[in-house]
Order: C-alpha cells, then structure tokens, then sequence
C-alpha cells in the first residue's frame, strides 16, 4: 500500500504567521501523498468579541450556538483555511481546501443533549469518513487542507473538534494507505523527565502505555491524546506521531516527536 | 464532446432562503456535467457594517482594501459557500465549494492601479483557469461550487466579479465539453418590450445583436451583459442564456430566458 501522511495543527502555529510560513514549507517539503488538518486558534474568538458575540461556557466547555457556528464557518472554512490554501500554493503545493460537507468527506452526527446541550457540535463514527472521496482527490494529485467544519448530511454544517477529524480520517484511510497520523502541538512530545529536553521519548509501543502511566510519565492531558492515539492504531492507522510543528521536517529521519506503533 | 452547464447566481436569490431552496433543488435536478459560480449579495455588506468597517467606493465603485478582503473571504468562501455545499449535498448534489486558490482552479492577476486604485481585486485572462482541474474534479462525479474568491499564485486572495469568473470558467472549459453558461438574474431575459412580460426575446444570434441595439431594443446594463456573452461565444462557448433564477427547471425545454448563439 501506498503511504498517506495525515498532520493536523492547531491553534499556536495558525495565530502565529512565521510559525506557520515554516510549518507550510516543511509540509510541503513532505514527500508522498498527505492530507492537512487545522483547527481554530483565537482568531474566531476575536470575531466574535468583534461582533459582540460572547463564548458561551457550560462547565469549561465551549458551546457552539448558531451565532457561534456562523463565525466558526467564516474564520475556518473562509479566513484560515484559503489563506492557507494560498500560502501552500505559492510554496508549489497543490492544495484544496475543504470542510466535511463538501464532496460529503465528513457526515457527522448532531451531538445528542444529554446533561450538556453542546449546539451545533458533530460527532464521528467509523461511517462518518468518505475514503473515496479523499482517494480520488489524491489520485488527481491534490492535497486536501480540511478545517474543522462537517455536515449532518441534512443542511446543517456543524463545528467539529479537528483532532477528531484527523484520527477518523486517518482510520477510514487505512483500508486504502499505510497510514501515518500525526499530531503537531506545543510540546516536543512524551518527555521521561518534563525539566529534561534531551528526555524525549521516541517510541511507545502499545503494550508499554500502561506502565508508562504508572511510572507517572504519561499523565494529565497527555493520557486522553496516547489512549485516542492507540484506538486509531487499534483501527488500522499504521503509526501516530505527537511533536512539535517546528520539528516537522525532520520526521523522515525518524527524528520527530514521540512515536507511537502497535 | 459531454455537454457541460456553467450556471452564475447573484446577490438576489442568494439573500432569499427560499428562492435559494428552490434554485438549488432545480440546480440538483439539472441533467449532465455542471459547475455553480455565486457572488455576494448583502450579507457582506451586513458584517461590515457589523464589524464597523465602511465599504469604501470611488466613483460609485467598491474597493476591496485588507478589512473587505477579510470580510468577502469569510462570508463568500465559508459562510454562503458551505452552506449552499451543505444544502445541495441535503438535496443529493455531490457539491465541492471552492475558491480559485483551490487546487489553482483560477490564478488572477491584481488589478493594475491607474485613476483608481481598487485594492485586492482579480482580473483573468485567458490562461486564468486551470480546465484540468476542474475537469478531474467533474469525472469524480463532483460539482464544483466556485464563489467570486481567486487568488494571485503568490499568496494573495483576491476579490473577483463572480460574472467574469463564469465567463473565463465556460471559456476555459469549452475545450473539453460542449459549454452552456447560464445567467439567472432579477428579469426573464431580453424583452422586446419592458413593460410586456410575454414579450421576451427568445434567442439573439451574434448578427443581430447590433440591430437590436440600434432598435433600443438592448439597452442600458445589457449591452455590456450581451456584448461578454458573445465574447465568451466568439471564444468557443456553444451558447450563453440570460434569464430568471426561478425558471432555471425549464431550461431543458428551450423554455428559459433568452439564448445568444453564434
């Protein structure tokens, strides 16, 4: 099987324009099929405080309203996404920018109220990915920039936490490519000693995450990341990635971040 | 050659939810190959007025400075354009909505600045679009849903006439496909007499276009309308329509608009 990167990023390098001007080059520079993912960062935030729109919070949890969904629409699928589209572009990489809705890629599911009514918040399952849709664009030679935006097949666009996205893309792509899954965020990756640099972890093995997390090496938000991380290799992703964006170009040396097989 | 549609909407049936409903169910029912190219409308206009950012004209024409290039970005490419994806794919079009920067379908050149200075806006030449492109998108049984957003190959996004858009597109593609380009605007066509509503103007061929003229049967803003459409004809286009968005689901019967031929 062919191989298919999958890379998503997050806010620290979209809200910052020379952070992402490099990140865009090592993406770039990446060899082989590959597909990106973004999330938000504060711009939409922004928009809102612009527009008089208040971030709703129920219990620290963000809720996406109509109000919400609309600027999250603007900023993801206008602002960030054909910028970026454009800066790729001018650096020779041939990307389209989509959300879920277009050529139905990602059909989501409405959350259902249980305690918390999240508003307009998609949910993925192992049906929501559309491989083909993916695959045939790839084969054309273009490379997919997907923000975090879906549809529920039925009108309704809907905001969809983009590290979702990127593990259930990566999953559905596995019955087609040897599929890599990787995370950029602020950290370097799993670190044996968070004072020590030079502590990074280079590989954990599946069986090796339960004593990492007793030994208190793993621990905190990292838990939830490695216990998705190793679903979406229990599923069919071949190897998962967690490192810093800035690090990127060095991923062919085996020289990026905290890797994380079967 | 395959039959190909290029159908334009304006700001009118944009702005209308329910004319928008029924456009996009006729559009979804429209056999064959076709592309959608939309503009605006007010809902621009209304975010600027929001966000306080005054649209700026000179000698009655707007300028895109960076604050409307941000606003058009938004509303055009991710508010109105993913939520037209999100209905057609509701209705059973497999929409894909992009702007020119995606996959370089159209590659503009910023305005030159002479008396005026119109800011981030794109004007296309024959070499504008990319037909390959879209081509490959439309044998992967996608519909290409291009709002009025390009981009100048060198990471900037430019502002762009959506009529223009939909001229150069159904140039560029008559290459490969037997093209229609399709104007749906507020009137039925050309009328003979403008306060006779039974009295349009079927079909206009290329030679008698200056007699009309001379009749005053033409006059006003549908002469520069006219003399585009022959133009795109003159440049290999089979036939350009001119009629109303609501008459679009008659069009297989010879039963919309006026028809301009060679």
């Amino acid at each position: 099987m062919k191989a298919l990167s999958i890379i998503k990023i997050g806010g620290n390098v979209i809200d910052n324009s020379e952070k992402l001007h490099q990140f865009l080059l090592d993406f770039t520079a990446l060899p082989g099929d590959k597909i990106l993912i973004h999330g938000g960062g504060k711009i939409a935030t922004e928009l809102g405080v612009s527009l008089g729109i208040e971030a709703k919070m129920v219990d620290g949890r963000r809720i996406t309203d109509i109000d919400t969904l609309r600027i999250v629409t603007m900023v993801y699928a206008g602002l960030i996404n054909k910028n970026m589209v454009a800066q790729l572009q001018a650096k020779g990489c041939n990307a389209i920018g989509l959300t879920g809705a277009d050529g139905n890629i990602i059909k989501a599911v409405k959350r259902p109220v249980k305690d918390i009514d999240y508003g307009f918040v998609g949910d993925l399952d192992a049906t929501s990915v559309s491989s083909q849709t993916l695959d045939s664009l790839l084969k054309s030679g273009l490379v997919p920039v997907l923000c975090a935006i879906t549809h529920d097949g039925d009108t309704q666009l809907l905001n969809t936490n983009a590290d979702t996205i990127a593990s259930a893309v990566a999953v559905a792509m596995s019955a087609l490519y040897e599929t890599s899954l990787i995370y950029c965020f602020e950290k370097r990756g799993v670190m044996r000693d968070i004072d020590d640099d030079n502590s990074l972890v280079r590989e954990i093995r599946m069986n090796e995450f339960e004593s990492l997390q007793a030994d208190g090496i793993v621990s905190g938000g990292m838990i939830p990341k490695l216990h998705n991380a190793f679903e979406a290799i229990k599923s069919g992703v071949n190897a998962v990635y967690i490192g810093k964006a800035d690090e990127l170009s060095q991923i062919d040396q085996q020289n990026f971040g905290t890797r994380l097989i079967r």
